[in-house]
């Protein structure tokens, strides 16, 4: 949680955090800022002290409405700092960043870097301003992911973030179901009133809208993907696709609050009409793992990598491949079970081999599922879950785990 | 252009380019694979030969359908790796890349970097790797933007996707000056069928909802910003604001194609009902300079920070302050008359110092305006426009510049 970072800069040996570009669809800047239109925003903040940005003069009130404390950029006056050292860029910006520690007394000490940012710009402006000022040690958070930690943990505002977005989530699942069991089925595929075949294009400019409604982003698109493309995970389904009965689809959608703020990630699989023997086996199979991984297996403060082969041992029992036997596999059970979610839609916690444990605090997804693109199916199954303080876990988005929807025939 | 990149790279001097992160939001990769689900991938191009992506097998099929060369980040088995070097992610990672310019035969030589990526990233993975191959010299694209040079210039196809951009925007922006004039106004603002005022954020609503009934996205928000907010340029105006006649209405749009892609950008400022005589002499400034802009000043090939010069002198002439004579100025005209456009809504060329020059082949912006946020008002006339191959300036999409929008009395 926010209120950890200072004892998780302490512990790192962190003097100072750097956080650096738009505030907008930038996790680390956002944590700060929020919803604004600060872009570009350098954020520091050394250990013990209030975090302060620095905005360019045209976006003060923006950068004033966070609350946070602020400084006009345009004080550093670029340009002179440009000309002064013969017209670089990188030597200019740097000395820039020099004059900004100096104005907040930091001279020496650890600065972690973070933002979304060009490569260039990380690789050369933060190398030129380690050259310029060896007094400091800038480090990146790879190996010491401060921000990130104190990330994984969500304090209650952020939980009810969550929570809102679960609700819009499975408000517009509910009615992306409604809608289709709104067609009628006629020779195995679902018709339009003018007895055109409904189109997973279709259905998806439906959810945008339903998103949009609702007053939520969806930036990274939405997986709605029939037969053998559900059996490719990441495959977010062919536009032209017909709605056929009796095929696995997969519907996963991670819808974002606006401006790059906090998400929801949830995943149902459906059959139009009915199931045939073979899908609903397939279905039966997640279903049975999904429960016993909810019910039994999941408990707080147990490592998330020992879920994820717990998981690979149940699917294993069934007699499925699973990635823990080949990591290039791609027909049984490919994937990890799940990750942590916030302002990243994949964060800290993992479910890797690592130390990442189901902490009180963590937002999580858990999503076994079962692909076998050449059988032309494959399903999942994905709630996200809070693990509350006294290690109860709570689905923060209820909705029916159903496998068919029933269909009209025309 | 695309096609100019080999050349660009022999005259920098470069051998590979290295683009990592998403393929969605990630300019630098957009512009080599178009909207596709790859998260992460990296795509490396030597110098005179196609570029190749490597990506999760998961997401081999979005890969594929890019039309390039396709490898399997998975061939690389980072687990291994990661074991083999003490579980340290930082050099495992080095390690793959190293792995990966090993298998297109680049063994030496100056390789560049690009992507939207954490600070973090960049700063430690291509270190580590600095390290682990001397041969190499990575070197970001500050001082050396190949990729970016390339992107100045568009060719037909880009064009194309700007000017359906263009389209969809002034759609937009018309659906918005009619269901503005759908209200009828009492008391000095415009009222809702309920009789409650209405408000800014009930417009930006029905912006969101046209820009995806256009089939677009808006994730950097919309500018409609009244009265002393329109006097702040990046102020994007308060929800709760009504909207009053006779005041200045600062509509800055920048709309973008699904996934991250090609970007518009265009403003008009209205006065609803009418113009005070105050409201009316700003906009006639502006407007003058704008006109004298687009039919005398530009010319293809000036150098654009000249364009800037001859603003500020325009608006000198009329007795407004501007910028060139003080950076910090928040008052008169306080910014840069444009900017290249395209994945980024702020690419090169730009307006600054430079030598960036109006070649045939740039998109850019034309944007004078003026700001007296203490007198209530703020004015900006914005056109994105295309320099043809002839010389010839072409507005990509046209859009009456009237200031009065006319309002019925309740």
């Amino acid at each position: 949680m926010k209120q950890d970072l200072d004892a998780l800069m302490e512990s790192a040996g962190l003097d100072a955090l750097l956080v650096s570009g738009p505030a907008t669809h930038n996790p680390a800047m956002f944590y700060f800022t929020g919803n604004v239109h600060v872009d570009p925003g350098d954020l520091i903040k050394l250990r013990g002290q209030a975090p302060v940005l620095f905005c360019n003069p045209m976006e003060r009130e923006q950068a004033a409405s966070t609350g946070l404390q602020t400084k006009n950029l345009a004080e550093y006056r670029y340009n002179d700092l440009l000309n002064q050292v013969g017209g670089d860029p990188l030597k200019a910006t740097a000395l820039r960043y020099q004059k900004m520690f100096a104005d907040l007394g930091l001279e020496s000490g650890r600065v972690a870097i973070y933002g979304l940012l060009d490569a260039a710009y990380s690789y050369e402006v933060f190398n030129m301003l380690q050259e310029l000022m060896p007094e400091i040690e800038i480090v990146g958070e790879m190996r010491n992911p401060v921000l990130k930690l104190a990330r994984e943990t969500k304090d209650e505002d952020e939980v009810e973030h969550t929570r809102k977005m679960g609700a819009a989530t499975v408000e517009v699942v509910g009615k992306t179901a409604a809608y289709l069991q709104s067609h009628k089925a006629k020779d195995g595929v679902l018709v339009k009133e003018n007895g055109q075949p409904l189109t997973i294009g279709d259905v998806k400019t439906k959810i945008n809208e339903w998103a949009i409604a609702a007053g939520v982003e969806n930036p990274h698109g939405v997986i709605f993907a029939i037969g053998r493309d559900a059996g490719v995970p990441h495959n977010l389904g062919e536009p032209d696709d017909v709605l056929a009965l009796g095929k696995t689809i997969v519907y996963d959608i991670f819808l974002q609050e606006p401006g790059g703020g906090y998400h929801f990630d949830f995943t149902r699989t459906w059959c139009l009409g009915y199931a045939p023997e073979k899908e609903q086996k397939l279905y039966d199979d997640v279903r049975e793992v999904f429960d016993r991984l909810m019910t039994e297996e999941m408990e707080a403060n147990m490592p998330f990598a020992a879920l994820q082969d717990r998981t690979c041992e149940l699917f294993e029992e069934q007699g499925h491949p699973t990635i823990r036997q080949d990591q290039m596999i791609q027909a049984g059970y490919v994937h990890s079970i799940g990750h942590g979610l916030g302002l990243d839609v994949h964060e800290l916690p993992f479910a890797r081999p690592s130390d990442a444990v189901l902490k009180p605090g963590v937002i999580v997804t858990i999503e076994p599922g079962l692909y076998y693109p050449d059988e032309g199916m494959g399903c999942r199954l994905e709630d996200t879950v809070f693990v509350h303080a006294d290690g109860r876990m709570e689905v923060l988005a209820e909705y029916p785990l159903d496998l068919v929807l029933p269909i009209e025939e025309a």
